[in-house]
């Protein structure tokens, strides 16, 4: 229970199922005279929104209502609630497969855990719950801003395919992920990332990868020890978003097999601490540095294939299944707004918890 | 702030800095009824316990006391306070070098976050504090096993040395990593990562690793969606522990190259639902799916090394330091029963909250 | 920050200003498979629309607009949503007055904490914020009600007039209750409350009065010692809701005047523990004794009248205020079902945390 | 469960049975660079300590260790556990009726809870759980005293006899209470009160009464709406303090027969907002005003009383007892420093909330 909010004092309570009436957020928490419209929140769904060639044909015009928390241009300080309903919504593919549990997906697990479910594309289980994440996100990246604070994702792998991002600023990586197809922003690897997402397509099949999200701006002193690290934190907040199985930050799985002197990241004096490396990824014991902070989701292949596979049905029959619906062959694109809100949505409580953002902005 | 208790209806709440009077722990919702003793947390400690011949020097005997909350040898339902005193303390090295910010330690944020540390042998942010980790995650595996839940680490990879492990069941996997230097139940793996800690300690050096913990027995159904999913909760755990840079659950990172029809694992029906492989490492959708739970945590080369290096003081002089003290060429061998007992930690708090465990045990 | 969530299994999260586009709600932990529908929802925003004679003029049709969390009838496990739209907004009385602090109310105290307000309708400090309660309220009554647990509230006293409900059962006094115009079920009191009542709106004034809640059968165990006691919890909740100064449980302030072989409830044994009494109003040592719970919330005059009143603008000026708007004269009836409502999250969240409620109903 | 921690981000967890080891608390989230020693917190200690000639007769010397969180005489920002053994504990007394439900205690409800119970002088239920709330406090209590705020509690009525502090300032109303027997500043009212205690003694009975607390110094703008406002937070606290079943703020349960015209305070301008009374009790809205805060909690005559009652056995037998131990005809004095405790809990907690006290102090 109590699993839909997120933040200690910048909240976030999202709820909707994929075929429901709605889906939506409540962030609680936001200090007061911030500027906010919903084309702020607008912007950043449009981000993920389904649509794209290598995409779910799904057609969402996803479009937000602030319904409360903003009065003449500016937030009050009190709950913001934000609603986007559903409306392509086509439940019959569903329909048919109402019974069986989909290999990948949660269709056992939900049964197994409230003996009852939207089998209706997903339900809660669905992707489409991260639209809300993305407007509560979105709420955190304005806020951010404001105190010089940038999030930005990009696809860093998919089937194999490793890109290249060295000796690009962040604004380059940035502007040639939005202008990708699948959010690359080398332009090499991205030719290859999209004939293996075409290719598995065309087998009815589907590919994973890995996102890397990067915050700049960010002061030293953020993340509180022992439990609350702000590397647990950001690890426990893309470990939720759908698909992901691995965190690392900085150097990551590859800083186990570093020696100490090779990982340790060396401190010069220029007015102020600067570090001469970023192996650590922006966190030492837990709390920020103040050098960026780098992190990576692996992201598993979509459970959605219209391979055929063996499975059960909740009645007990051993059958085959054939996923059809309107699914991505490769949801790391789709995904970076998703972690991108969610490192923001980390950062956002992590200032307030520090006390750097006052409950009221002038 | 707040960064101390962990859990939401199974609380683990820490307390102490490496130098000071004690380190130790207060756990509040413990149901009532059961059996209780200081010798099932001691011995939990003792596996932590610094001595072996490869780690560090310092000798604590690490004796706990329960201060509350156990009546007649069994727990009241109220809060458990257990204390362990700092003995084998000697704080001379970290005098000379107290306002140095070591390389690859917490020493410069926490400076940055509370304008004040206690530098004596790393305070609060030394691996000691994981002594209350462990005292606690004792008193939750002890209630796990009463379910039939089993909780088993061990040393995967050091220094680029991968064990193996095909083949051998839970309890060979935890009686041959429990003889072991290095906590491998792989004897020749066994001998290369001892190697290579040897040769890095006579260099002034240190090495990292990767650690596996496998949890069995687990129910169906554990795990919150949609932010405390049973995955993200895992990671956040392990990433709260000091020096782990990367989380994984079942096929982790290589998840992210494999196919959809690789990766998704087939499910048959055996008086119940059983799976035909476990990539996903005993999660789906955020939720248990009753296999065994396999996560990774990759550690870091230890940070204290007595090679030199550059860095700056609290005043802004560049100096160059060799850290001195006790310390473990390698932590990986020590960090896993830590890793241990956060995961009992998080299933003891997933069977509470998915109501599988009473108030009260007859 | 996070003061708009209620409960933690059990959890109420609102939002909305009084003239805003909507209030509504999330209720997040509610097992999954109880039976809800709107109809369930409206039934209780009914009982505190604003209308009566006696009330407020503000005519709001108050429909509820379930979002989420309930499929073919029944809850999922998952958050449910609801929204109730604001139509009859009228915020043209408010305009004039905007710049002014009015007596009684939180004008002054938002413009200090948040340095903003939406001034329209008292904005989130207006009692509408309530109909949310009243929303999560009523899911929260349904749980109970397939545990046989109820909720009755009624006026107990207005204007100094008291009521006596001695020899009624809890079926007489919510029958008779819900019949009068003021909530009070002693038809000779209500009449003298009634008058009162008149009499303060004529003279531009306003009355305050006391509200009764009884809950009936509770188990034995709720309650969490030693800070979230049970009447603790409550004690929270009623103080919590606008308007009211004071809460008591059982005998309350009559208590401490009474010896301690007066105020002890003694026991016998009758298939179980009976209590011969119930000063305690059905709590021991901050757990649910089995007996009905019984409290009470003091509820000042209505802090909207019309008598001209000194007060202060936000730039300083002293001024005089008549509040004109479309207020109560007395507010004790139509608060009866929000305290209502936080009785029953209470006692819902606290039979959750005994385990006294499934994840799943069947 | 998770019923034993206090606060959000200034928060206290307390542990300790009466007649167990030891009783303590972890106080996490105080600010770094607090001065802070163990003389500060045995200051209050002695306040509430047992010993008075009007006491039980119970000698505790009630002597704190710091055992964390405390370097060089400064807070680290890390969590302060603190402990207080138990030494003059004598369990005889107990064993005889340890198998009988005790009239006004918790004995039965804690037997239905958990099943189980430390009958040793009351266990976890005993009123000396309240040293560590006052330790706790105490560390509130030095924070905010740097922030010119002041928590002062005193006797208002005992045994129906009320006193009269009207035209005493805070520093008088302290000093006389402190000096009183009974802490009650006025010595004529002193008298009487002292005469029903002595009274209900002689009669193997016990007396309740009213306590008041005021907090001065309060910035306006604390509290959080709409569930945790600042009375809210206040009852919480005060409800939770053993044998407490009232509360109120300001007028309190008076307000119930006041007119609007009457209970709303004026406001007028003198280089800020100034009101002309406080009937309201400091908060408005459920945020602070910038008054003073005034609360009082009404206490139940003390349970334990030697005259013969009749109550059950663990057994099911009828049976009467009469209570024994060594127990305060009156609670009221005791409870004053454990109310005070409490506010200064809730005060700082709300003060930190609201971003006014920084991560460090310098």
């Amino acid at each position: 229970m109590t699993g839909n909010t997120f933040g200690k004092l910048f909240r976030l309570t999202t709820f909707g199922e994929s075929h429901g009436k709605a889906v939506g957020c409540v962030i609680d928490g936001c200090p007061a005279g911030l500027d906010l419209s919903e084309a702020d929140i607008q912007k950043e769904l449009e981000r993920r929104k389904p649509g794209g060639w290598l995409a779910s044909p799904r057609k969402e015009k996803d479009e937000v209502r602030i319904l409360s928390g903003v009065f003449e241009g500016k937030t009050l300080g009190t709950p913001i609630a934000m609603v986007v309903e559903n409306r392509d919504v086509d439940s019959r593919p569903y329909e048919e497969i109402k019974d069986i549990f989909r290999p990948g997906h949660a269709d056992y697990t939900y049964h197994a855990k409230y003996g009852i479910r939207d089998w209706r594309g997903g339900g809660r289980a669905s992707a489409r719950e991260t639209v809300a994440r993305v407007a509560g996100g979105a709420v955190a990246k304005k806020l951010l801003g404001t105190f010089g604070i940038r999030v930005v994702g990009y696809t860093r792998e998919i089937a194999g395919v490793e890109c290249d991002v060295s000796g690009l600023t962040l604004d380059e990586i940035h502007a040639r992920a939005e202008k990708s197809d699948v959010r690359c922003p080398d332009s090499e690897a991205e030719k290859q990332m999209i004939e293996r997402v075409v290719e598995a397509r065309k087998e009815g099949d589907s590919v994973g990868g890995i996102a890397e999200v990067i915050v700049s701006g960010v002061p030293p002193g953020l993340g509180e020890p022992v439990f609350w690290k702000l590397d647990a934190y950001l690890a426990f907040a893309f470990m939720g978003v759908p698909a992901v199985k691995g965190v690392e930050i900085g150097r990551g799985f590859k800083a186990a097999r570093m020696r100490g002197s090779e990982h340790n990241d060396w401190m010069t004096w220029e007015k102020g601490v600067r570090f001469l490396s970023n192996n650590a990824g922006g966190v030492l014991g837990g709390i920020s540095t103040g050098q960026d902070i780098v992190i990576r989701a692996a992201i598993k292949p979509t459970a959605s294939i219209s391979k055929v596979q063996k499975t059960v049905t909740v009645r007990g029959e051993n059958v085959e299944i054939s996923v059809k619906g309107r699914h991505d062959p490769c949801i790391v694109p789709r995904a970076i707004p998703v972690l991108e809100a969610m490192a923001a949505l980390v950062i956002a409580d992590c200032m307030m918890l520090q006390g750097l953002i006052p409950r009221f902005l002038v």
